[in-house]
């Protein structure tokens, strides 16, 4: 089955310790369309990117597309935003082509949640809708936020934005929480220590697929989402047991993604070379 | 079969966010050496404490107590150590009982580097020798433990810790390279985010228990390596598959030891309760 994504198309300059890459694409529709089209059809609601990806939902604007600049700590964990213009997407509502309405599967990728919420008021009936945010949002657009956590199956962000919505110090306790709010699963993202998931059936914890060396790690997380909904759409039977499945296939495809500059490495990548690493993961987690 | 262990008997004065205890019983040995007591016998050189543990090598001193005295922050992983007195131990060269010498399993717990070569010059023939340490020794002993790393079979050691003795930032990279000083097993611990082990049939993740509240991590390091290596001595079949399990078990304790000050908790649990949370962590990460 489709997935619909809407996200950030963006320009990311971005300065790791080792190199400076200014203005390259990136952007979480486009990481997250990326990451997601390895296992299912992606209806995008955002750039152009040849990759098997359905572009009817592109809209071209006048004016500054999103740029967002970072710079990484040695250790590829801590960043710090260095400017976000949100150019285009001030202003950007786009309308959904009549196919895009009936996608049973929604990854609301990292954006403005009025956007995510523009989105969303679109689509007929939704089988399972994924929303992830970051905490930009969380500090500009809270009231906004709060509001889609009602409407969603599951909500994804990384430990420190749980923290910083909960105001709870301890990440478990964070996302059950999280749950009070609205959304039925919840996945928080740890970078290089995993994620864990808060579901009905219990906590699942996965291992993100340990790299000897992290290039760039801007989309990761955005790669991450995008592989997990991806392998939901392509699935079948119990939900939960997927979802775990796909946090999996989701790690493997961030890993990818740390392994180059934006988008250059994951737009390489073949389903074999997945396949390869998610059983490799297996045999690390297994005992 | 029995686990000899050596480490610090030690007096900790612990401040979190929420409370302070000044001078609590503690010390590497006497936290690793409650953790292995749950599985397989244990032969202390340290100090009393009254859990089924041999005390042969209890050498009475005269002077300071080894005193440590350490901050956490609110988010419990990262702590700075306010005092370090080292007391008798800087003097401390235990003679140890002839059935201590035969011990198969033997666990140089975090202590001064000379220390553990002082005592695993003592024993005959250990089956399996485990080395403990902290950044204290990678700044005012490097030679030393350098010098241990070729006499034993495993390191484990935290990540700040991997990277400061490597001087390499990423965390896999920083365990292949002490490979290369002398351990064919190399296990780092991350705290809340589990421990990996490098070996030579690859590597192995495991996560650690997620606990809704941390009451005081300090001695979790040594319960996860007591309990690991209490485990390995009560095993039998595949040491490399008693590792990785045995890595399960030592984090399961040091759940318990995170819920209370000192030893007070993990003193009081039972061995049910540790299979229990075994297996709850088993669920967890299964997919």
């Amino acid at each position: 089955m489709s997935v619909l994504i809407v996200g950030s198309t963006a320009l990311d300059s971005i300065k790791t310790p080792y190199k400076e890459n200014p203005r390259l694409l990136g952007g979480s529709a486009s990481h997250a369309a990326v990451a997601a089209s390895f296992f299912a059809p992606v209806m995008l609601v955002g750039i152009v990117r040849r990759h098997g990806i359905d572009l009817k939902g592109l809209q071209v604007a006048r004016g500054k597309t999103f740029h967002w600049a970072g710079e990484y700590e040695l250790n590829m964990n801590n960043r710090r935003t260095l400017a976000t213009e949100l150019g285009v997407f001030e202003t950007f509502t786009p309308n959904l082509p009549e196919t895009y309405r009936q996608a049973p599967f929604v990854l609301l990728a990292n954006i403005a949640p009025a956007l995510q919420h523009h989105v969303l008021d679109q689509v007929r009936r939704p089988r399972f809708v994924i929303a992830d945010t970051m905490d930009l949002w969380l500090n500009i657009a809270l009231d906004d936020l709060l509001k889609l956590l009602r409407r969603i199956d599951a909500l994804v962000l990384n430990d420190s934005e749980a923290r910083q919505l909960t105001k709870e110090d301890n990440t478990i306790t964070a996302a059950k929480k999280i749950h009070r709010l609205g959304p039925k699963y919840v996945i928080v993202k740890k970078g290089e220590h995993g994620a864990l998931l808060s579901a009905p059936g219990g906590m699942f914890i996965s291992s993100a697929y340990p790299l000897n060396r992290v290039v760039d790690p801007t989309g990761a997380g955005d790669s991450f989402v995008g592989g997990l909904i991806g392998y939901l759409a392509a699935s079948k039977g119990s939900l939960e047991a997927n979802l775990k499945q796909g946090m999996i296939y989701g790690s493997v495809v961030a890993s990818f993604c740390c392994e180059g500059f934006g988008l250059k490495r994951t737009t390489r990548v073949t389903r074999d070379a997945i396949e390869e690493r998610v059983s490799q993961l297996g045999r690390m987690v297994r005992y």
